[in-house]
C-alpha cells in the first residue's frame, strides 16, 4: 500500500459508522502491540514519545528525534501511522514534509503554542500548509486540528464553549478532517460540540470520560487515549522499582508478563 | 563527574558489602524513573533497548542504534549508565568506543553470537580488547562478562557448572570486573559458583530467583532484572489495548498512574 492510499484508508475510518479508537504509542513494542491486537491505525502521543526519548512533552523535544521515533514506529507496523506533532514545530511545511518522509499520514496539530493560544488565523494558515505539503508529496495527510481552549483552561470559563466552536469550524473550513477537543469529558458539552461542529470530532478519554460504546452513541468520531498507558506503563515501572529497592522482591515484575520467547517473536 | 569517575565509582559498587541492585531500563523515561527511585546506577538490558526501537533481541539491532538509546539515557540521568551490548557486534573495540562516545562507563557481553558459543580465547581476547580500548580513551570501563551455557542450555546438562566456571575464571583472568550467569537461579548452584568463583558474580532474577537479601547472604555481589520489567510493561500495554478494543472502558489504563503533570516534572 502506498502512502497515499493509507492515508485515504486512515481519513476514511473517521467518516464512520464505528467510532475510530485510538490506543497512543511512543515506541516500537507498543505500536507492534497495538497493531497485533488488531487496531486499523497507530498513532504516537506527543507526551509518550517526548518521555521515553527524555524530554519533558514540549517542543524542546528537537524535531529530528520526534520524527526519528515515527519512523521507528513506521518500520514495524504496516496500518496507517499517525503522529501528535504538538503545534507543528517552526516551520510546519517542514515538519509535514517529515511526517511523510518518516512514514507517517496524518498529524495531531494544536493551537497552544509557547504558553500561548495561536491567533486563529495563523492557525489556518498552518493547516492549509499542512494540506498544501501533503499534496505537493502525493500524500493527502489526515489532519486532526487540536483546539487547547478547554485543556489549558483559557479565558473565561463561560465563553470557552463558544471560543472553541468557532475555532474548530474555522479549521474545519481550513481543511482539516477531524477536530480534536481534549479536555472535554463531560457529556454535556460533548452533545454540544457534535452538535455544532457537524464534523468528525476526536474525544481524549480520561478520569470520568464515558465508555467507546458511549461516546459512539453521542456521536463522537474517533476517542484517543494520549498519555495515558505511557504513564501507566511509567508508574509500573516505579513500582516494580520500589519492590526491588525496598522489599528486595520481584512481585510486580512478574505478575503479569509477557515471556521472553513471545515479547521476542512480537517484535520479529 | 568525568566518565572515568563515574566507572571508578560504577566498579566500586561491585565490591560490597552491600549487593548492588540493577533495575534494567530501556528508554529515557525508565531511565529517570530508575534515578529518581534512587538507585546508584542505570544499567540498559539488549531486550528492553530492542523492542523500545522495534526490533527482535538480536544484533540485527544496529549498533548505531542502540548506542543512540544509551545517549539518549546518559543525557538524562548523572549516575554512572552500563550497556547491555549482548555479544559485542562485530568490532568490540568500535563497539565499546561507542560506548564511551556515548556517555556509558560499563557493559555486559556475553559468549553466545549467532546461535553459538564463543570460543573461549575469543571471548578472553574480546574482554581484553574492550579493556585497552577504554584505558585507550581514559575510562576504565566495568566489564560484566557474561557466560550464557545456563541460559541456552548448551551441551550436557552434567557439564555445565564445570564449563560454566572454567570460562568465568578465564573471563575474570581476562580482565573482567563482574561474571554474569543467567539462566541460573537455585540457591544450591549458586552458593557453589560463589565459591568456586571467588570473584564479583551477577545474578539475574526472574520466577523462582531468591529475594535480594537471600541473594546477598548467598555472596552474590549484583542482580539485575533484565527485561523483565519492560516485558511487564509491554504485558500492561496489551491488557490496556485489549480493554480499550473489547470492553470499551479504561479501568486498566487509569487504576495506576502518574498523573501527566507529575511525568513532565520528572522529565525536566
Amino acid at each position: 500500500m502506498t502512502l497515499g492510499e493509507k492515508a485515504a484508508l486512515f481519513r476514511k475510518l473517521h467518516q464512520g459508522p464505528a467510532i475510530l479508537r485510538i490506543c497512543n504509542v511512543w515506541d516500537g513494542a507498543s505500536a507492534r502491540i497495538v497493531e497485533r491486537a488488531g487496531f486499523p491505525a497507530v498513532a504516537t502521543g506527543s507526551a509518550g514519545v517526548a518521555f521515553a526519548l527524555g524530554y519533558p512533552d514540549t517542543e524542546a523535544l528537537p524535531l529530528e528525534e520526534m520524527l526519528g521515533q515515527v519512523r521507528r514506529i513506521t518500520r514495524v507496523v504496516s496500518v496507517p501511522v499517525t503522529a501528535d506533532l504538538m503545534a507543528g514545530y517552526e516551520d510546519v511545511e517542514r515538519t509535514a514534509a517529515g511526517l511523510v518522509q518518516a512514514g507517517g499520514v496524518g498529524l495531531n496539530m494544536e493551537d497552544y503554542q509557547g504558553g500561548r493560544l495561536v491567533d486563529g488565523p495563523v492557525q489556518q494558515e498552518k493547516i492549509r500548509a499542512v494540506r498544501r505539503t501533503g499534496d505537493r508529496l502525493g500524500v493527502p495527510i489526515v489532519i486532526n486540528a487540536r483546539c487547547d481552549i478547554f485543556l489549558e483552561q483559557i479565558g473565561e470559563a463561560a465563553t470557552r464553549f463558544d471560543r472553541t466552536v468557532e475555532r474548530l469550524r474555522a479549521y474545519r473550513d481550513a481543511g482539516a478532517d477531524c477536530l480534536f477537543v481534549p479536555g472535554v469529558r463531560d457529556e454535556e458539552t460533548i452533545v454540544r460540540l457534535v452538535r455544532e461542529v457537524r464534523f468528525p470530532l476526536n474525544m481524549l478519554a480520561g478520569p470520568g470520560t464515558p465508555a467507546v460504546a458511549r461516546l459512539e452513541q453521542l456521536g463522537v468520531a474517533r476517542v484517543s487515549l494520549g498519555s495515558g498507558p505511557m504513564r501507566a506503563t511509567m508508574a509500573l515501572m516505579r513500582g516494580i522499582a520500589e519492590e526491588f529497592r525496598d522489599a528486595g522482591t520481584y512481585t510486580r515484575m512478574l505478575a503479569s508478563t509477557i515471556p521472553y520467547a513471545d515479547a521476542n517473536e512480537l517484535m520479529r
